[in-house]
C-alpha cells in the first residue's frame, strides 16, 4: 500500500481502518532501510502513528510542519514524495536525514540541533498573520527539547506573537539519555497521578478536567473518548498554561484514529494549543524498545538481534572514549575534577565517568549554555570541570565560554568531539566552525591532538595549569595509540616537529590531518627528493611562532592542514602569526572553503569531493610549488 | 554613618533601627556618584534595602552573592569596601559597573551579559556541596532574566543538582523596556488578584497560603507578618513550583525588616528557595521612578530635573538612531520588512519603528537565540526581518546565525550596534568579537559602514538582495552624514577607494576606523610625501579581492584597520585573500590584541592604552615603512 502513496493527497484517500496498515508498512520500510544505512532509528520508529495522522489531518506544503531536530522525520519523507529515494538516506547525494527546506517544500524548515521548532514556528505563524494567510503551523517537539533555552525562551514569546500554533509535546521520556530536570519530572507525574484504575470518575469528570476544551471535547463526540483512562491533567498542563498554551493530554501517540480527533480539534482552536502525545521510542522495533539510548542513532544493524553489521574488526576505539576513560583516570587522582554533559553520555564518552563516579557527572539536558556558565560556577568554587561537548554544539554557547570562562579566567576544560565531518548527518553536525569562534577569546588555549597519547598529554596539562582549555578531536575511530603510563605536561604553545627537513617546505599539520600530511611528506620526497619538514602544531592558540618564524627565515612554502573551515582557522592563525612576526612567506592552506559541505556516505566520500583528500592535497601543493 | 562601613561586618553592628538610614545614604551616594559618571541609575535605587538586608543576613566573601547582570552591584560594592573609590565608578581605572572576581573577593561572580547568575550559582552550591561547605549561595536575578534561556536551563537542572540555593527574583516589572512574555504575566497576575482589599480573610490563613513555609513562618513570630497584604501565593508560586523551587512572596523590597527576616528564613530552608521580592526601578529618585527605561543605564544627569548634563551640543545623533529611522523609511515602502528586538527598544533604535509600525515590531524579551530562530521562521513564510542586536550580545545566537538562517540562506538582516567599545561598561560589552565568530559562515555578507549614508546603501543591499546580512556600526554618534534621497545598490564585495596614491602604501579601513586612516594618509603625505592609496572597505565578506590583489602587485604595505580583535577580524580576511591569491605582501593589522580590553572613561582613553589611538598607529606605520 505504501508505494501508492506518492503524496499526502494520496494518504487522505486511504480508508481509515487501512492506515494502521500504513504505520506497519513505514515501520518495515524504516527498519529496512536504517539496518543498512544507520541513522535515527528509535526516533523515527516512535513516530510512525503520529506522521500518518499529521498527514491525514494537514495538508502539507500548505500547512507547516516544523519537525525540532528533525531526525524524527523519516516517516514524513517518506509520506511527502521521497519513498523511492528513501534508500539513498544519509548517502552521498541522497536524501537528508533531516528536514532540508533544499529538499523539499514539505520540509517547512531545517534543522538538525534542538529545541529550535517552538521559535521557528512561532516566526512561520506570526509571518501568516501577518501576511493574512489561512494555513495551520504545527510544532512537532520532542520532551527533550523543552530542557533547552531556545524552547523554553520560545514558549514565553507563543501567545504574545500568535493566535494560532499547535505544539506536538512528543513525549518519550528520553533525549539521547533518559531525560533529566524538572519539566520531565514534571511531565512523568502524568503517569504516577493518573486515575487509571479509579472507576468512581466518570467520564464526564475526566474529560471536563482537560483545561479550556474540555467542555468542547464532551460534545465532540470522537473515537478517542473511549480512551478516558488516558485524558488527564497533570503537572504537564498547568506548567503550559502558564506559558498561556491551551494544554490537552496525555494522548496515546500509537492510536492513529485518537491521534487524527485530537488534531482535527487542535486545527479549530483559535488560542496556541499543546497536545501532549506519549510515545514510546523505538516502538515496534523488539531491541530498540529495550534499547532506546543505543537506537537513537546508530550504525547498520541486524534488526533482529540489533548487534551492529559493519563494524570495521581490529579498528581501534573512537576518540570519545579515548577522552572518557582518560578523564576517569586523571578523575581518580584529583577529586577536583568533574565533568559535564548537555544530554549526551554516550556521544561524548562521559559515560565512563558516570559509572565511576556519578556523583562527579552532571547531565544538565540539552542546555549547552547552562552547561558552561554551570561549569563556570563550579570552577569559581574551586572545581576542575570538564565540559564535554560536540564541536557544533558549542556553537550554542561561544558566549558563556567568552563571559562566563574566558573573561574570568576560570579552570574549565573543554573536549569538543565531532571536531571535522559527521559525514552522514550533514551540514548540521560538522564541527568546523569552533576554532574560528573560539581563537578570538583572550585567555583560551586552542589545541589538537594527533593521537589518544597526545590527548591524554593534553588533558593532564590544562588541569595541571589551570585556566580555559579547549582540545578538539574528530568523530571515530583514533589512531590507535596506547597511552604512556604517566602522561606529559606539555609546554604551551609549543609544536612538535615530526621530521626536520631541508627547510624549504614546512607543513603544519593540526590534529588528526597527521596522516594526510604524512603522506604529502613522502610524496614530496619520492617526486623530486624534497625533504620537507613535518610539524605537528599541537596548539592553534598560542601559536608556536616562534618555530614559525625560524622556519620562515628558509622556506619557501608553508603548507596547512586542518579539518576546519579556512575562515578564521588555524591556517589563519598561522598568516596572522608570520604578518605579526613581519615575515612573508606563501602559505597553501588546506580546510574547509567557504561553503556548507553536505552529508555524504562517509569522511573520505565528503573530502574527495570537497578537495581535501590526501590527493588533491598532494595535486594541489605539486602545482604549487612548481609555480614558485 | 555610611563611611564607618568598610565591610558588612560593620553593618553588622549598626542597631536596626538605623538601618533605613544607611539605606538613604547609599542612595545618596549612587545618585550623587551616577550623575556625574553615568551608569545603571535605575536598576541600583531599586535594590538599595535588598542589598543592605543581604549584607546584614549573610557574611561575605564566606557566602556567595552571585548578581544577574550584576548592573545592580552598586550598593553592595559600597558596602564590601570599595566606597571609598566609588566615584571613580566606570571610569578608566576606576571600579568597574558590574561584578568582577578580580576586584574585590566579595564578587563572586562576574557578569554584564544578563541570564547567567542562576546557572553560575548552581554551579557554586554544586561545588559546595561535593566539597563540603556549609556556606550560603544566593542569586540575586532579575525578572526580565526569567525570559532568558540559560535561566531558564538552569531552573529545570537546581533541584537535581543542589539542596541548598537562595534566589531572589527581584521583581520590577522591567528589563531595559517594560517587560513581556508569558513569564512576565505570571508575575504580574500577583497584583490583580491579590487579595488587598478583602478583609474576611485573616493573617493566618493568608500565611499558610505560602507553599510549603507557609506553615513555618505563621510560628516564626517576626515582623513581616504585619504585611499581611503582600503575603500571598499567585501565579508565580506554581510557577516556580513545577521548577521544585519552594516560593515565597511577594515581598516588600524597600522594607529591609521584612526583608532580613525572609532572608533569614530562607537560610534555613533545605531546599532550593526563591524569594519574590517586588521593588521599584528607580526608587528614591522622582524623574527615575517616572522613567526606569530612560534611567536604566544612562549618561551624566542633573538629579532634579533628570537632564543629561554632559551633552556635546551639535554632536550628531547615534547610531542606533540612524539605524532606527532609515529602517522606518523603508519599511514605508516595504510592508515585508519587521523589526525584532532582544529588549532593547531604545538602545537599538527600533523604538522608531515600534512607534510607527507596532504591529511589525517584535520584542522577544532578553532571548537572543529565540529571537535569530523566530526571525528565521518569519523570513521563511516571506517577510524580511531585521534582528537589531548589540555585537556583545550576537554571541549568544552564533549557533542560530549559522543553524537556522545562513544554512538555510533566509533573508535575514542583522544589525550589530556596540560593535566595538563599550568604554564605560567594559569587556562583558565591547563588541570586538562579532567578525571573528561570523565571518567563517558560508552565505553571511558581513559589512561596515564609514556613515550614515552608507548605512542605508548597505540595508537597501541587504534588503533588495535577500540572504543573510550582517551590519555592524559602533556605539555613539555617527559622523553626521545626511542620507541622500533614494540609496545606492550596493555592489556585493566591491570596496571603495577613497584615495588613489602612488600604490606603494595601500590602507584598508573599515567603517568607523576611516577617520584615523585619513589621518594616517594625510600625515604620510606629510612625513614623506608618500601618497598612499586609502579603501573603504565596506564589506569583510565577501572581501574585495580582486582590488586587494590588483594593488598587491605593487604595494609594499598594505595597513588594515578596523575597530575589532585582531585574532580573526577583519585584517585577518585580508590575509586569507592575500594568501589564496597566492601574494606575499606585508601587512601591518590596527585592531584590538588578544586581551580583555577593560572598562574606561572614555573609547579615546581605552584606545592610547592599547595602540589604537591615531598618534600609536602613525608611529607604528612610520617605524614599519622605516624598517622594509
Amino acid at each position: 500500500m505504501l508505494d501508492a502513496i506518492q503524496s499526502p493527497a494520496d494518504l487522505k484517500h486511504v480508508p481509515a481502518e487501512k492506515l494502521p496498515e500504513i504505520a506497519r508498512e513505514l515501520r518495515e520500510r524504516i527498519i529496512a532501510v536504517t539496518s543498512e544505512n544507520g541513522g535515527h532509528v528509535a526516533p523515527n520508529l516512535g513516530v510512525v502513528e503520529l506522521s500518518v495522522a499529521l498527514h491525514r489531518v494537514f495538508d502539507v506544503p500548505k500547512d507547516k510542519i516544523v519537525f525540532d531536530v528533525s531526525h524524527q522525520c523519516y516517516a514524513h519523507k517518506i509520506l511527502t514524495g521521497r519513498g523511492a529515494r528513501f534508500g539513498t538516506l544519509r548517502q552521498t547525494d541522497g536524501i537528508s536525514g533531516f528536514c532540508n527546506r533544499k529538499e523539499s517544500e514539505a520540509d517547512a524548515f531545517g534543522s538538525g540541533h534542538a529545541g529550535t521548532a517552538l521559535s521557528a514556528a512561532l516566526g512561520i505563524a506570526a509571518a501568516r498573520d501577518r501576511l493574512g494567510g489561512d494555513e495551520h503551523v504545527v510544532a512537532v517537539v520532542g520532551d527533550a527539547a523543552v530542557t533547552n533555552g531556545s524552547t523554553l525562551e520560545a514558549l514565553n514569546n507563543i501567545a504574545a506573537h500568535t493566535h494560532r500554533l499547535i505544539v506536538i509535546l512528543n513525549d518519550n521520556e528520553w533525549s539521547i539519555d533518559r531525560n533529566v530536570g524538572a519539566v520531565a519530572d514534571c511531565l512523568n507525574r502524568i503517569i504516577t497521578t493518573s486515575f487509571y484504575n479509579d472507576a468512581t470518575r466518570g467520564l464526564k469528570r475526566l474529560v471536563s478536567k482537560i483545561p479550556w476544551c474540555g467542555e468542547h471535547l464532551i460534545h465532540a463526540g470522537s473515537a478517542w473518548k473511549q480512551e478516558k483512562k488516558q485524558v488527564l491533567t497533570s503537572g504537564a498542563s498547568s506548567l503550559f498554561e502558564k506559558f498561556k498554551l491551551r494544554y490537552v493530554g496525555p494522548i496515546d501517540g500509537h492510536n492513529i484514529s485518537q491521534l487524527i480527533d485530537f488534531l482535527e480539534f487542535a486545527k479549530k482552536s483559535r488560542q496556541p494549543i499543546l497536545l501532549h502525545v506519549r510515545t514510546t521510542k523505538g516502538k515496534g522495533l523488539p531491541v530498540a524498545e529495550a534499547h532506546p539510548d543505543r537506537f537513537h542513532g546508530c550504525a547498520p544493524y541486524n534488526p533482529e538481534t540489533g548487534t551492529p553489521t559493519k563494524i570495521v574488526h581490529g579498528a581501534p576505539a573512537p576518540w570519545q572514549d579515548a577522552f572518557g576513560k582518560t578523564l576517569v583516570r586523571f578523575a581518580r587522582d584529583d577529586e577536583k575534577i568533574v565533568g559535564i554533559t548537555a544530554a549526551m553520555s554516550a556521544g561524548t564518552g562521559l559515560c565512563f565517568l558516570k559509572k565511576e563516579f556519578p556523583e562527579r557527572y552532571f547531565d544538565v539536558g540539552i542546555a549547552e549554555g547552562h552547561a558552561v556558565i554551570f561549569a563556570a560556577g563550579l570552577a569559581a568554587r574551586g572545581l576542575k570541570p570538564c565540559v564535554a561537548i560536540y564541536s557544533s554544539f558549542i556553537q550554542r554557547a561561544v558566549d558563556m565560554v567568552m563571559h562566563d570562562v574566558c573573561l574570568q579566567n576560570l579552570d574549565v576544560l573543554f573536549c569538543l568531539d565531532r571536531a571535522g565531518l559527521s559525514p552522514q548527518d550533514g551540514a548540521t553536525h560538522h564541527g568546523i566552525f569552533d576554532i574560528a569562534m573560539l581563537r578570538c577569546l583572550p585567555n583560551l588555549t586552542v589545541m589538537q591532538p594527533k593521537d589518544e597519547d597526545e590527548l591524554a598529554d593534553m588533558m593532564h596539562t590544562a588541569f595541571v595549569r589551570g585556566g580555559p582549555h579547549v582540545i578538539r578531536y574528530p568523530r571515530g575511530s583514533a589512531p590507535g595509540v596506547k597511552e604512556k603510563e604517566y602522561p606529559a605536561l606539555l609546554e604551551i604553545g609549543k609544536a612538535e616537529v615530526l621530521a626536520e627537513g631541508d627547510g624549504e617546505v614546512c607543513i603544519w599539520s593540526l590534529g588528526s590531518m597527521l596522516p594526510v600530511a604524512e603522506t604529502l611528506c613522502k610524496q614530496l620526497a619520492a617526486d623530486t627528493g624534497t625533504r620537507a619538514t613535518l610539524v605537528n602544531a599541537r596548539f592553534v592558540k598560542p601559536l608556536d611562532e616562534d618555530l614559525l618564524a625560524g622556519q620562515a627565515k628558509r622556506a619557501k612554502l608553508f603548507v596547512t592542514l586542518e579539518d576546519h573551515a579556512l575562515a578564521g582557522g588555524f591556517g589563519s592563525a598561522v598568516l596572522e602569526a608570520l604578518a605579526a612576526k613581519k615575515l612573508c612567506v606563501p602559505v597553501e592552506r588546506f580546510g574547509w572553503d567557504d561553503r556548507f559541505v553536505p552529508h555524504g556516505t562517509s569522511v573520505g566520500d565528503l573530502r574527495s569531493r570537497f578537495g581535501l583528500d590526501t590527493e588533491s592535497v598532494i595535486k594541489k601543493v605539486r602545482e604549487r610549488l612548481a609555480g614558485l
